[in-house]
């Protein structure tokens, strides 16, 4: 069927927004407004508070840098929906996001529509290749962290209340990706001087570049995820209890928490291991990988494989020479040893926008891949997560790595 | 009109139920499912909690003790709405009670309707002056006292919220009692040996009784609560910054939370007292009575003032021998100094039940008379009120007292 | 022997103020300038900080009181061994006295020399009754309160120490005052209205007055304290794992600490008690009077014997009409269920000295009697000391009591 | 004079101990046994308890491994004196050194007199390149890093007494070493393929190896390190209030604290800055470095510089190839932007002493060079100092790095 003529067609960046802010949408369906205000702890969002901050991302840096700028939807929001962005003003403080029951749900879901029709109108006229162009790709982008977010931390949040509600019948983090019968086998990477980082197309965040040179060291990598299986040998082997395994500031997080197994894990009263997931409580998959990991807990593992976590160089190198190693995406994020430093050359960029990644660099792991929650078009070889070592909310588990 | 021969005459307790039950019902009107989810701190719980825990007294010591019981509405509710009753089992953690989007406001809601229902039945058929019947009186007094910190929970919930919402267009805390203008004057009471504490009829909560001789020195009672006007001089005079004023932990209180005014108050730019109140933001009333002060603050005015804080035998004995005296009762709980301890011969109630009052008598601090939030029928002369000395969210302010 | 004419008479005064200040040093007899430096918790001083604000008070109310004051021993020292009379000027941060190594033991003692010198040569020209002779009694009553701390807080730094020392060969803590084989005996009280608190002769603390009537129905009263054996009974029968038998802050302090058994108390492998007593860790004489614990303890204890703790007002009736009570004074501090709080008619001293006892009237309870560490001469019916219900490092005991 | 012929030439390893042992008793000279007990935070040891556990590591690690070992000197010291070697058994609190008045400074003293004879006659035997001489000369080298931790750990404990000790005439942190006049001037290094970390010879520890390549791109390093003057510019230009300047954690870390200058820093009223040093308190210098920043202020004041810090590549790099940059030695540790982690191919050493450097390689910043507090021969270009970034107490400062 044609389209009339005076109808332009609608551009691939309408098509692209309209796809990511449905998704959004989508992650929602079945909540109720009591749900989505949860906030368990301080590190974990409501969902309500994802679904207006992501609005809030392209009112402020698009539709606000308008030529003709639209009437603000509510002067308010400009403070609440504010996460760290200290350029923009005052923002409500984060522990205290759950404390919102107004806007309400409805009105937030409202703010979004009016919006999104506002973006799209703007997007119309937005060229290609332009700053504002830019813009919307990276508020697409920031949009996609949030939805990674927005499941993790209602996992988080449903954890807290002992009737362990479930989001969906079927658990994402519960997929089979390694046999337990298999042994854990390495491919090797012969290293030399190598490029690393992302070069511009078609997107990434500016903690990616720029590209540069490192030299890498032949090494080993492991051709899967460290699966729930293997945990449990590691478990069943006192892992939690020999403290020459354990970094000493992991050993003190775990003394503190008594640490027994990785988060959301329980037995039963016949020492079965369940998990809580995605989809309520459930039989542990054996052949799943690994999750909600610290990285002390990741390292400790790692030890006493007698292995060591990758550095961010070799997970990348490897990713992209080596492309079919199993579950490098979509399974759980991966720890690496590196800290979340700024390349060779970084600079921050300026304004509110440049407050998103650099002032970050500090105390932080990063983690590499993606996993089970992350949207699909979101991952990438360069692509660097990056939270701080005791973390175990995250979808975050690990690969091994040795020297040759 | 005349009711059908077989129709028994609803019974005064059916009626008293179905008054109070319906009372707590009113006071969420207009408020949303996500309104009634929010807590703002662990002492402050939601008010769909206080709507369900108020239920679950019922269902547990009433409905739980007929010869049939009635099915259980939700096994699961059994633990998520039990408050401190070590006596009937595991709790849900108070300072997550936050934390349950699931059951849904309008589940529970539904679990009013069902217990109300098996509620009237059984109050059809239970005799006057019968232990349940009793259980019965003093379940609707513990959903009254309830009822008074729906309102007090709410308005810490909703100023945590920079929006400042508004519960109600009239602010009850704004009602005026005292002209600034007026002296504060005094009556005198000779004291000597005097009956204090509850006699049985018509209610009274075991820590009221029994009824048991105090001497009491003579004292001088003031005519009225002490006003939003006094304390701004108490203020302007320096009050929040003499330590001599103050009881030594009241000062590492005042100086830890950089203490300028009462829980509430802000000034605007042009230095004007605003409150925040059930009605939203509104400029404070110099004539009504101060309220949200904690006992610290309470004693200091006293103190600044040439006075001291009554002793609650001395109010009791006031408020018996002259009931006149303006606002004992709906403007503001008054501090006294008397420490919540038992009175002589007082022995706790035997099970669950008897946990109610005994085990808190520690750590706190009596407050006599009743608050503007108070629900009606809920005010005695002997009522025991107890707080711990730095709680200020409650509706509370003092009388002043001296020595003859 | 005759004394010649012109040396005039030691009066009474200096012949007190030599014996209490040189039984100062005699509790720091054999321990080392290191011993005395230690500060093992905020509210635990360090002993050289004991003996310096001791000798300050004298140099700060007395001395410089004189018409011609002497020199300043040294201008620092007013600020560093003020302890919390906030009217004096800034005070050294309590928790931080054990970092104090400068002055050194050496110049403390040199301090107190001069300023018994100064002291003596002043004690000659005041005139008994005088305001500065009263003040000196208060030093010197002070001074004595110190020296129990002096102990008390000594025992605590030492139980710190892995080595466990012992401050002498004998454990005043350890002495026997009753058969474990004997029954808890109780003796009747008629009560009625009683006279209560502190007459004026020959010393006593504002706060144990003014003399004031109080009505009291009839009790009975504990023969004698409560015994370790009589305590391992309630141990041995759950006492640390029953709720119903705790104040609820008592429940979960206990619950907090894992508390198990009193302070300083540990068994062996063969499940014997043994307690860290000074000197040094003894087997537990289980016929000496219960030492070491909290209110909350001291209460469910009581509770579980199907008794109560004594008010203070009990206490003091049955103090003066039945002194031969064994071990009202010398063994343990009492527990009473009295709050802190001020007298009928109480009114503070003006000036720094009147921060002495009014301001800390919140959150204490009283105990009455004396222990096994309070020096000679510091013992009276009336006296009232008084400690938060969580304190345990004190040598604080029971006396049971029961309504008739 | 001439040696008698059977006694053998001291050997360069028994002179070497005698030198450092000698030095750590040359640091407490002038010091009381008081003095030596202070720990004014668990971070910061008393000096007595450096004395002591640099003791046990010879007599742990070195005569315990002697065919034939002496007796043990006191078996307590054992637990008392080891600090983070969870391999050789339980440890005393690290918290609670402070709280060692025994064993005495004069025990202590004894006690490194004894091992000190051991060891001598050891080191008579003791093949030179043997194992046990290695761990001899990792012991001294432990010793080292003690010592500076000594005068570190010592200005923190004196800083918390009002009277502001010194410990010698000298301030050695006040030394001049920049003219504020001269303007910050870089010196530029080409980078490329570049050999970083320890060869073997003569000592470094584990973690300065193994050597290895870097690839590292052209970068301008600072000629000197900035200085008070130099700091005091970003003060006065409002560096502490300006968000944009700071890490995120940074700037948290500086609002909680409400950080307007560096630790150690004051003004006198009439706005002159005066510093805290181990000479007490003096004038500061402007012309000395800047000391004891954090890495979040030593970052911020680089990117207020429009600069960064090195890596420690970087400085490494050029630390070798142009020594004669001023300071790069024995003025201020120089906070790096590179996270504490391990080499390429680095492994923990075996058993107890392994667990020396390898188990901190997390939250830690790198620090290089070496500072006014760091013992003769204690310097290479080579070494790796860690500490979080928010440490202060240390004698840390920076050098910019700028890209090309």
């Amino acid at each position: 069927m044609s389209r009339p003529a005076n109808q332009p067609a609608a551009s691939r960046l309408q098509l692209e927004y309209a796809r990511v802010r449905a998704y959004s949408l989508e992650l929602v369906r079945g909540l109720s407004a009591e749900d989505c205000q949860l906030q368990s702890m301080p590190d974990a969002s409501p969902l309500k508070w994802h679904l207006a901050h992501t609005t809030w991302f392209f009112e402020t840096f698009v539709l606000a840098a308008l030529p003709q700028p639209p009437k603000v939807v509510d002067p308010s929001y400009k403070v609440l929906f504010n996460s760290y962005y200290v350029g923009v003003g005052e923002r409500h403080l984060r522990a205290e996001r759950g404390l919102l029951s107004r806007p309400t749900l409805d009105e937030v879901l409202h703010y979004r529509k009016q919006v999104d029709q506002y973006m799209q109108q703007a997007l119309a006229d937005i060229p290609q290749g332009s700053t504002l162009a830019t813009l919307v790709t990276l508020g697409l982008q920031h949009e996609q962290q949030h939805q990674e977010l927005m499941l993790t931390d209602l996992k988080h949040h449903f954890a807290c209340n002992p009737l362990l509600p479930a989001w969906r019948a079927e658990a994402p983090e519960q997929q089979s990706s390694a046999s337990t019968a298999q042994v854990y086998a390495y491919r090797r990477f012969a290293g030399g001087l190598c490029d690393t980082g992302a070069s511009d197309a078609p997107f990434s965040y500016d903690n990616e570049g720029p590209r540069h040179r490192v030299w890498l060291e032949p090494f080993l990598l492991g051709e899967r995820n460290v699966s729930n299986g293997d945990f449990i040998a590691f478990i069943n082997d006192g892992g939690y209890q020999r403290p020459e395994l354990w970094l000493s500031d992991g050993w003190d997080w775990a003394s503190q928490r008594q640490a027994q197994a990785p988060l959301y894990w329980q037995q039963d009263h016949e020492q079965r291991w369940h998990a809580f997931t995605l989809a309520g409580l459930q039989p542990l998959n054996l052949d799943a990988a690994v999750c909600h990991l610290s990285l002390y807990e990741a390292d400790a593992y790692a030890r006493w494989a007698g292995a060591r976590l990758p550095t961010e160089a070799e997970w990348e190198h490897a990713a992209r020479t080596a492309p079919d190693l199993p579950g490098l995406f979509n399974q759980v994020w991966q720890w690496t040893n590196s800290a979340y430093l700024p390349y060779p050359g970084y600079q921050r960029a300026a304004g509110a926008v440049g407050e998103y990644n650099g002032k970050f660099m500090i105390n932080q792991m990063v983690l590499r891949g993606s996993s089970c929650a992350t949207p699909a078009g979101h991952s990438r070889p360069s692509y660097r997560n990056f939270f701080p070592p005791a973390a175990q909310w995250q979808f975050s588990g690990l690969r091994l790595a040795r020297d040759v």
